[in-house]
């Protein structure tokens, strides 16, 4: 469906940049610890993920290092040459995408999803229970089957098409692979459950449920992305977590 | 976010194929009427909807001929050589795509769109009323404009961005022009009411409304394309039209 098309830098870009002409000026040295990222929200107007993201950038272009539970720290690269690619939509818009998008094809397919793709479903879980305990590379192959079966279930080869454009993004996205990454770290394995929640109500033709459930559990995967990305200490993270929570509470409660 | 990537023909395209074969097998000459539409359908066992995008294939490869309220006949062709465009989704999987996600983003748009893009939408309204008098093309810039400035006012790119590629698709499609050309010809212009009203949910904030209105609109296009399409008599197309309406009456049950 052509390429993401972004007209100016995204958000945590220009973020991202305003931080790297602090740095450069020598508002923060080498050695030096950002400010907590509920100030840089303030300073900079912008919401908690979008500090997040902007971090993350910055991490990935060695402007800075993440201690987990102490801070973000300026260090010393050789390697300070990129800019931030200006394609990258970034783990919270698309896995806000997919939950209302992947919540509206699994309302569809409940409809009329076959007693063979329910099959494929169910088999498909107990790769994704077998793998846990393995590598999450298979698991995520199983994840990512789960999802497409209920997309193709809609027979809509329209709908199919973007459910599979917003998983390569998410695989394309640098950004996104790295704080999907950081979630591993922290143990976070996808729940089977969740995905067992779905599946019993598409064998159940329930629509409703079908998309209530598809969007609490990617809801949950963006819940999941902000606590993993918490630069604080994990206590304080837990008050604040709810402050981040704000901006994407918004598709939370639409139903 | 990609191209649609589809692993075998679409549907249609299969229909169209198997026609071809019949018309060069001589099993239809030129000169004669195809069977009903109705007849076809359970001929091939597929819907009216896909009946209707493999005889507009047909027209469009020189085929056959559609002459409104009589029937589809078989031409003598001087250029008849080229197979189906396998990339094309058609506009009735292409328009529940966006009834769904466009939905969705309305409801999301509702929570945070901002007193300017309220104020676009208004000036976009005035242009669509006045161009409804005027060339359709003008018309149709103004209509995508309103559409994507709803898509923005989620704040999300990855949302924006698979809805403008859904336009693009609409644009890109020989077929989904071909049937949008038919809707104009029977005299069917975008209506400005239902466009208005969605405006009006957003102005109230109303995400409910929002998602309602949008996807009733965009399932009111589906109708359009149903009718305009329709090769028999208009009497009996009003009766056979509800047969037509059961796979997508689907997508409208779903609230």
């Amino acid at each position: 469906m052509g390429s993401p098309t972004v007209k100016t830098p995204r958000l945590y870009q220009q973020v991202a940049e305003k931080l790297v002409a602090l740095i450069e000026s020598g508002k923060y040295t080498v050695g030096m610890r950002l400010p907590a990222e509920r100030d840089l929200a303030s300073m900079f107007s912008v919401s908690r993920p979008t500090i997040r993201e902007a971090v993350i950038a910055l991490e990935l272009e060695s402007f800075v290092e993440v201690r987990m539970g102490s801070g973000v720290y300026v260090i010393e690269s050789r390697k300070r040459k990129s800019r931030f690619s200006d394609k990258d939509v970034g783990p919270f818009e698309l896995t806000e995408a997919r939950a209302l998008f992947e919540g509206e094809a699994a309302a569809l397919a409940a409809s009329m999803i076959t007693d063979d793709e329910l099959a494929q479903l169910a088999e498909t879980l107990n790769e994704m229970a077998c793998e846990n305990n393995n590598d999450i590379e298979t698991h995520e192959a199983a994840d990512k089957k789960f999802h497409m079966i209920i997309a193709r279930a809609t027979n809509n080869s329209a709908i199919t098409s973007v459910i599979e454009g917003l998983w390569d993004e998410r695989e394309r996205s640098v950004l996104t692979r790295r704080m999907y990454q950081k979630v591993r770290d922290c143990g976070v394995k996808p729940s089977v459950e969740e995905h067992r929640e779905v599946y019993e109500a598409l064998k159940a033709h329930n629509a409703q449920a079908a998309r209530e459930l598809m969007r609490g559990h990617l809801m949950r995967v963006i819940d999941g992305i902000l606590e993993a990305t918490e630069v604080e200490a994990v206590e304080a993270a837990r008050n604040q977590v709810t402050k981040c929570r704000e901006r994407y509470s918004m598709t939370r409660n639409l139903y």
